[in-house]
């Protein structure tokens, strides 16, 4: 009967300290994303299968968490079936439902559901876990949230000079130093046709990434490797030797990339997202990173990615521009633009510089200590009064030692204890000790609640 | 490939409008539960199916929703297994996990497992989802949110002061009129031990809640029924007859109880209860109500109840005190309160009633009409400045027709539209108007930002 408890491999319980960090970063997103003009949504943890499947890719397929039919989950398998022990299949006819894997399929199905709801650009922002049967190891888990901000309807690059916008905005208020990396998926379309490799943009944009740790001789290497002709890695050349600021860059690429419509397509949305952001002004840097590839196949237009540039971590930021989001379901030509904020990394890139603010571990600004049961109940009178003048108090709720009561204090880095006794209650008054200065002192309600607000 | 999306039976999304009046509702249970000094937690969406099974009865363990392991799923069934179907046994099997079904189970399983690191006594609050493979209903569903507080280590009764004042200033700032329902199971001890029946508590509490609806007769005949003696249904009289102000059914209650210790231990936690929060004060309607009952498996002390007096809606918020939390998990003797808000059913009593601010439909408080390239670069400029000053705004990113950005405008009830157009960037002005009043007039950004907040 008795049970030593534990929780799934891979998932985490969050303590309070925990979860006032986490807070802090939700509600610094959460509040950014709605100054902007994004509305939130939620879809259920649950999607049938119909509408996971083939979505992620076969190894993503098998990374779902699926939930087994209620009630005879054995109804639509035959003996046959039983005894032919085909997973797939099997699971076909136990599983109706799964965990939801990422916000983005969820959101492509919520956009085609309630098509006719919607008024287009519609700007919405989701932060909801998501769930994967990946192999738990360091900083990857099988339960994690996402918070995702996604414009679908609209073509405009404003939208991608707001995300950027945005991405600055949160993490100077996160405190935390930034790189953001923007590239342009038609640029990278563009080097791999004016270097006559257009099945090659994986392998390239992988070489383009190694050139400052390899060098240019072993990256060349690797590229004849792959079966790139001596051609291709000459034309290479100037792209992997690409340096200097934005405009620099911008003026390389332009000359090399000429003779490709779709690459000088690129250029010019480069140049008009880093112009948009530079004349709106950024704290963080912004930097054209032509080795940038993430979700190649997903992104058709800007790919933008965020470094801490303080702690070595991997991306704590993501985002692109797509086309056809909802073509899966439907409901073809809906482009949109979006970023999704990495809440587990952003919260380690916190701890490792120490940036949560101090006074996240307080429970309640002050603590009445418990000298009996008149007493008490004239510490829950002030309590009530502080309370309603918005400030986070509560009386202990046991008359027991003082030592036990004031541990309580310590525990919950209570910055004011207060101490209502047979005195206090005649005088209508309140002796508060501050936790910090150990100076102690008599004051009215009035004055308490001045001094907690 | 094309499908028709849909999401699984007893699910829902939730579109922009419904997010911010469910938020209205979280937001303000998770003010109160801070000031009050709860502190939050979270627990994961799984949990061993060891943990959750045999929790809430048979019937419960059939409600579980059970995840399928990942991988070969089948590795520990043999072919006997698979022939003979036993689907108990085969889910025991195939299946390690499953979704919560509450916030208690999880809860309790968390104090036990983090015992070490927690001082009691613990106040703990957690708002998350859970799961039940109920049949979907009007009003029920397979995914719904809990917003629970607890208090555990504690057997003062300051606790179930606090959570009635915590009750009352929740509802108060919702604006609902509610009565608060309060019993003692140990006050229903006590009168299944005078009239000698002390195995038919629940047929009694039945009869006590029909007494208004059917009348002393039709109750009597019902108890007969049930088993009851004579003797029994006489000394019950006085019980079911019961009248008046709290004070007069406590008194009342006393008399009757005064040979059973127990009901007299129910009737001193009943006037300390009620004495702690009428000193206090209290807006809501306070209630003792003999025949409230909900949970008496778990419930050992104090059990409370809210309904909303203006809709015609069950329990709205429910609670009460309990012991042994832990027992299962291994750790006896920890007691503790709680209680649950019923965000679902609090969202319909504010819809009935027309309760929700009006202007939680707006997403922003002014959106800036696209006039080209140049005046909505200006435009955005002034955007970031009023979004640094914490006012919600954007602009259009199309320069679409004026009538379809109006329509965003109006889709998004936002109050104030702005108007740069040539001529203002000129002046560097914006021109605004009032949705509201229809009026129109020139501002600087200064005043601008000050008109918004």
């Amino acid at each position: 009967m008795i049970q030593k408890p534990s929780i799934p491999k891979g998932t985490r319980d969050f303590s309070p300290i925990e979860m006032a960090r986490r807070n802090y970063i939700f509600d610094t997103i959460k509040r950014n994303f709605k100054l902007f003009g994004y509305k939130q949504i939620e879809t259920p943890a649950t999607e049938n299968l119909s509408t996971l499947m083939g979505k992620y890719g076969e190894e993503g397929d098998k990374l779902l968490f699926k939930i087994q039919n209620s009630g005879d989950f054995l109804k639509s398998c035959s003996d046959e079936d039983l005894a032919e022990r085909n997973l797939v299949k099997l699971t076909n006819k136990m599983c109706e439902k799964g965990l939801r894997y990422d916000l983005t399929v969820p959101f492509a199905r919520y956009v085609v559901q309630h098509r006719n709801d919607l008024t287009m650009p519609f700007k919405r922002y989701q932060i909801q876990p998501v769930w994967r049967a990946d192999r738990p190891q360091k900083g990857r888990y099988r339960e994690f949230y996402q918070c995702d901000a996604d414009v679908v309807g609209s073509d405009s690059l404003l939208n991608e000079v707001e995300l950027l916008s945005l991405i600055d905005k949160v993490f100077c208020e996160l405190k935390i130093n930034v790189a953001v990396k923007i590239n342009n998926r038609k640029i990278l379309q563009g080097i791999a046709e004016v270097i006559g490799e257009a099945d090659k943009i994986i392998d390239i944009t992988v070489a383009i990434d190694k050139i400052d740790k390899i060098g240019l001789e072993n990256v060349n290497a690797e590229l004849r490797d792959k079966g790139l002709s001596e051609e291709a890695i000459s034309a290479l050349r100037p792209i992997l030797e690409l340096s200097g600021d934005n405009d620099a860059k911008l003026a390389t690429m332009q000359e090399i990339l000429k003779s490709s419509e779709v690459g000088m397509k690129g250029i010019e949305e480069m140049r008009t997202v880093m112009g948009g952001i530079d004349a709106l002004g950024h704290t963080a840097k912004m930097e054209i990173d032509i080795s940038l590839a993430r979700g190649l196949n997903y992104y058709t237009g800007t790919i933008i990615e965020v470094k801490a540039l303080d702690v070595q971590i991997g991306s704590i930021t993501g985002g692109g521009r797509y086309d056809n989001l909802t073509g899966v379901f439907g409901m073809s030509g809906l482009s949109g633009v979006g970023i999704s904020f990495g809440a587990d990394r952003i919260y380690d890139v916190l701890c490792q510089l120490d940036l949560f603010p101090k006074d996240l571990d307080q429970t309640v600004k002050i603590l009445f200590i418990n000298f009996g049961e008149k007493e008490a109940m004239q510490s829950m009178k002030y309590v009530k009064a502080m309370r309603e003048a918005g400030i986070a108090a509560q009386v202990c709720p046991d008359n027991s030692k003082i030592k036990k009561q004031m541990s309580m204090a310590d525990s919950d880095h209570v910055p004011y204890v207060a101490f209502v006794g047979e005195s206090e209650l005649d005088k209508d008054c309140i002796v508060i000790k501050d936790m910090a200065s150990g100076e102690q002192k008599s004051y009215t309600l009035a004055e308490a609640i001045e001094l907690c607000k």
